[in-house]
């Protein structure tokens, strides 16, 4: 999507800022602001006030999560703080406002404002590049916490959605012996088409000796104290899953586990990465409103 | 599920005397009818009359698909023919009966019976898994249709669905230059994670003449005369979509492309693997109604 | 290595009508003898008579391998035969002439004559493009001959040269359970580096029976009597070695075993594959001879 | 190799204590001498005297390499140093003595001491392990200072022997585009059969703009201060090579470019890992001398 609309960049973090520069780069016309840490962003025109800076934007793009701290706009990368609503009270209807993790507070702040906002961390396409982040951090985390190297290790990963599936593969890629697990035959069908070991997710005692590193991609807790006591001593434990988390974090650390609860793993790991796939997700949204000439 | 069940087997093709056979390995008590053209089946009593094959069978496995010619058991290994109404009178409600792609007059007519008919093929598990083999004979066929090696081929795959997404796994652990393409910004995300290149299903021109094999899973009119104009001449078409077919196969001849409609790959490719398949479905759908003690 | 260079293809297969189309398309002037059966080869002048083929040719190709039946020139597609003696003495000192696999005999004959005679099938890089046609022809084989998928079959790889290697990588991205062995430390560790089990070609026995398929890549009696007792029924046996090949195809005959020895798979399965691959190698020869300007 | 023999070793970092404890697991005698700063070592008794230490031993294993700081005995684990020397006078012709990097000097000195010594780096089983190690390391490395995913990264592997064959077969593993360079026409076709993209080493100038990732393995100065110009500024440069290095460092920091010397990967990135992997060349080495009954 070449050409030159207007887009204004508001808060968020270095995924944000390199968003702002890959725009420019496109030929766009961008304006940043609250971001004011950052010295220089490249082709990319800077507002000391919000105002100045969405005016004539057909485009706004807001952080992902758009609320930070005590409900603030997430702005990590400005010396000042900006309410949700502040932001909102300089945007129009005319414009289409993207932005990341929206919460039920702010949605309906936007729609008493009347204002267009489309969540992009809903996307399935971003959601999947995340996962694909994820994967990669997940494995650089076993890289540097283990002893052992991949190729050969024996490894559980428990669960296969999006990052169940990408990391397996990615597993599997560097040698390692992978078993997934998972609740329906459904998944355990696909899982053993691609060539892993299946092992059921409900009926993991017995099994869990063996590994050398376990991951869990699940949002529930099903690594529970009995468990755990059957791992090995030196075996990794790498939880994938935001909260409540899959493990018992206080019962491993009394059995002496190693064990990690890895969250926000991909603006971490690979921010320019994300800036693109954020790029594309919008992009993307533009397209299906028809608003693009 | 070892232990010893009572299973009578009715009609169908080498699939299901392979899983007769496996049943009776498994430990339980089968009995088979409609399968006089095959001289022995390990392990399974044959019955001469349908009433006598069913009678004290719990279990009761019906072909796939479950009608054949004008309606009629599917039963191509039997000399006779026999009704689907002649069966269903000799089995009752308390028996759990599994077939395959049941039609929905068939599906009425066991509904006035009052029985507990279940159709294996619309299980995920064995749809992955037929996938699967459908996945590797089409491999064997661009095999057998081709002057070139799979490997550094540049090929097409049409669609990201089971098929698709196991095709292309395939063809790509066998060194081919892979392709897939999708039409939601979704799929293309994860065609993407697997490090394929995307294409979009929708706009095809211009990119066609590359491929030196094409393969369609999409069971949608995809390739009509306009796209196949652009195809090279040594391209390869393989189609695996159900009816109506992804592909114009009267253009494609008059344009002098080797166009090839693969349908029901799985049954020819791997008959065994296939009867391993359909029996742990039973043992699936058996599990689900907890009469297994 | 485009331009405008001579060459003169004399004799064989339909590798070699590729060949000759593709130094056609690449711009050379190409004149061609002893393919008479084929009717029409594109961009490539036709010749009656050797002598006038030759003529002010820079490079002649002549067959893989050179002699075919009886010792006469390798041409199973012209209805003549000619003796190499013939050939050889309407070349000259001056021109490079490429030929595969040279016989002992055809070598002296051409040191007598003073050409410059180099064997393409020597080259190593022609070697391994050849180890890829065979691998896929290995897989094709497999998939023809079993009832079974690749995908969860047990698969013993037995030697890692060429074809052990590339045949190996492939059976694994179709998700097959692969073993390979091998009888030195250092090719165990290779094996291991990859993520294959690995075996000891030395002591085989015992371990034979849970394999579906086995291929065999060494030249030597490997699986003699004894260890083809060890295998189940339903196992797959292929033989990919020269003479005198690695399995005892008598033994294996009397016990049921399904045993195949599938020679010069290359040729058959890509031979536009293989064209390319004889292509790149004289452009290697040549480039090497420094004589193209 | 499961017994009760007698081994002794001798100074040596976290692998060499990871080797006494795996020889200890596997039911031999282990004395370990020269790790006094590692409290506790399972299964091993720990003597206070060198000449203790390898009284009655049948194998004596040193460290890798066998010389550190200064020419002593590499020791990083104790608090005191020992010459090559001292240690040599302590052992006896009748003892299997194994060491890693030998440097001429100590060869020289075990020579007058009749000692039988073998070089354990030198076996390329545990050079291939260690290659394995060394990629992952090179893996992490890249994931730990890159902003972008691997996936989809569009790399550089300079060199395709050991180490280039695992590295690249890896980032493939991990969905990245893969360029693999080398100078011989053989290793080409090599790394065209495994399907990554082929380059020459010899002529790398016009394409290194394309690559955000570039890995050196070969010891030989291939990135000059010309071709580091042609690097796109957020390219990371990962060489692998021991001295003396294939890039220009300092040219390379001029140009602002991110260049990583990354030597001794496997013994960081794996030490447990690297254990097992010498336990075993030694006890391939033990095997050979056919002294194991």
């Amino acid at each position: 999507m070449k050409g030159r609309l207007k887009f204004a960049i508001i808060g968020g973090d270095m995924r944000q800022v390199k968003l702002a520069e890959l725009l420019a780069v496109d030929g766009h016309t961008v304006s940043a602001f609250a971001m004011d840490k950052i010295q220089s962003i490249w082709g990319v025109r800077r507002s000391d006030l919000l105002f100045d800076a969405v005016a004539g934007a057909a485009y706004v793009v807001l952080p992902l999560p758009l609320s930070g701290h005590q409900g603030f706009l997430n702005a990590p990368l400005s010396e000042n703080t900006y309410t949700i609503e502040e932001v909102f009270r300089c945007l129009s209807p005319e414009q289409i406002i993207c932005a990341g993790r929206i919460d039920s507070k702010s949605a309906e702040m936007a729609k008493n404002h009347r204002l267009n906002l489309f969540d992009y961390f809903q996307r399935e396409e971003l959601a999947v590049s995340n996962a694909v982040a994820t994967a990669e951090g997940a494995i650089q985390l076993a890289m540097e916490e283990t002893v052992i190297t991949i190729c050969h290790a024996k490894v559980l990963v428990i669960g296969f959605g999006r990052v169940g599936k990408l990391l397996a593969h990615r597993l599997r890629g560097l040698g390692a012996d992978v078993t997934v697990s998972a609740r329906s035959y459904a998944d355990i069908a696909w899982i053993k088409a691609y060539g892993y070991r299946a092992a059921n997710t409900l009926s993991l005692q017995g099994i869990l000796s063996r590994f050398d590193i376990i991951y869990n991609t699940v949002p529930a807790r099903v690594l529970g104290v009995e468990l755990l006591r059957e791992l090995s001593p030196d075996c990794l434990c790498i939880d994938l899953a935001s909260k409540p988390g899959g493990m018992d974090f206080a019962a491993a650390a009394k059995l002496g586990i190693n064990a990690i609860w890895a969250l926000s793993l991909p603006g971490e790991v690979a921010p320019t990465t994300s800036g693109v796939i954020i790029k594309e997700t919008i992009y993307n949204i533009i397209s299906e409103q028809e608003v693009y000439k």
